[in-house]
């Protein structure tokens, strides 16, 4: 059986509707088993200058209120979702977007208040994989956006990185996993300026050491430890690199494996 | 088997929160198959009003221009599909929100224009019921917005009364489908402000008398002759009235047969 692909994308397409009509059909011709995750990009942001909502933050992070929430919801879930769906329809790839709450796929918890209250964040408790099984045995493609639920009727703000991971652990019952994040570098940097020093190649030995040599570290050092854990839970490889991973070009990208 | 029953419920009960609470709490304990239809209430409005984007009305009739297919994407497909959705797993009913551009459901072209550029209207050419129909098989509840798409990347308005009976058209290939309108009177009336005065049951024969009369005019003349088209084209009953016909009260309603 072929292994089924979990494809996260960010931002950084989202944002660009070129690049994003590019990706699109370059993710359509991917061949095999697959479920696109996608980030929310700038829309957001744009609708609460729009509708004068103002932005809440704290310690520099986004609070999500009930009007964040709901703004959230409607650019997520509705307008990059649906218009995902559509523009993968017509390349021929049968697309059905998906919030956590669809499906009941992803169950989360509202994050508990110990610091600071983030207000409606959910931390995913469980994955129900059974109906994007049913779905890909079909030949139908889930499209994710970064939205779960709490089982009691309340939509949850998740991270479109962990909700990736969280599906390429839970369909690792069913499938040989291969979690992709698309990213607007090349892959993970011996050198952060440099987008030619890709490593090609880390296992949990040498991720060892490039922490060590302190080649890894900031933002980069949280998102690996979280696709070593997947590869842990039984993912089978993970790979990151720029939109040109999915498309197998002779680009040098980054393969994690234990 | 048992029937589908697609369900339609109307704006009314949408922009009533606690009406909305009521009728989904019933509509989880429907046995059998069953498919959801909403329509959009007037948070489309609102949203249009918060963000100062003009309704632009001809004939009295809203124009579905670019910005407000986006409102009306965000509103109908993101906010009221998913919070619809989550408080459906709330009460134990596996929901699924689902566009027409969802497994490629619903296709339409955009309305020609004659006298009126309606803008991103569409009128439904086709209905493709296998994905919703796989859902059904796996006790997978699909709920529908007033969404469709034209298969070249385009999402458009849609009539949910118009959805709802397309499907029910459509999926009476696999099940006996019942095609059940929700709305704020209690079913078809022989005199219009009396809701004691409700038809119980209509036919092709009687149907004619009634028009003949005067009975059945104005807004409930298009209504009534869609579904007869739809019960024509295999669906086995129609039927219309309050919200307590999903729950069997003793409540009377009008059923349709040809």
């Amino acid at each position: 059986m072929d292994p089924l692909k979990i494809i996260k994308v960010g931002g950084n397409i989202i944002d660009n509707p070129e690049a994003l009509d590019r990706f699109l059909e370059q993710f359509a011709k991917v061949q095999g088993p697959k479920i696109l995750v996608h980030g929310g990009g700038k829309l957001a942001t744009k609708l609460a200058e729009d509708m004068q909502v103002p932005v809440n933050m704290i310690e520099g992070r986004r609070i999500t209120d009930a009007v964040t929430l709901d703004i959230i919801t409607m650019i997520y879930a509705g307008k990059i979702n649906k218009n995902i769906v559509a523009k993968l329809q017509a390349n021929h790839c049968n697309a059905i977007g998906f919030t956590g709450a669809d499906g009941n796929v992803i169950c989360s918890v509202k994050r508990p208040v110990k610091t600071i209250d983030y207000g409606f964040v959910g931390d995913i408790v469980k994955v129900n994989p059974e109906v994007p099984d049913v779905l890909l045995q079909n030949g139908v493609t889930p499209v994710f956006c970064a939205i779960t639920h709490d089982n009691n009727g309340q939509l949850l703000n998740t991270n479109a990185d962990t909700i990736a991971s969280a599906l390429a652990v839970g369909l690792s019952k069913y499938y040989a996993t291969e979690l992709i994040y698309v990213f607007e570098k090349n892959g993970v940097l011996m050198s952060v300026d440099d987008e030619d020093s890709v490593i090609e190649n880390i296992n949990t030995e040498s991720y060892e050491k490039l922490i060590k040599d302190g080649v890894i570290a900031d933002g980069m050092l949280p998102k690996l430890t979280n696709c070593f854990d997947a590869l842990k839970a039984g993912v089978s490889k993970v790979i990151i690199g720029n939109a040109s991973v999915i498309s197998n070009k002779n680009q040098k990208y980054t393969t994690l494996k234990l």
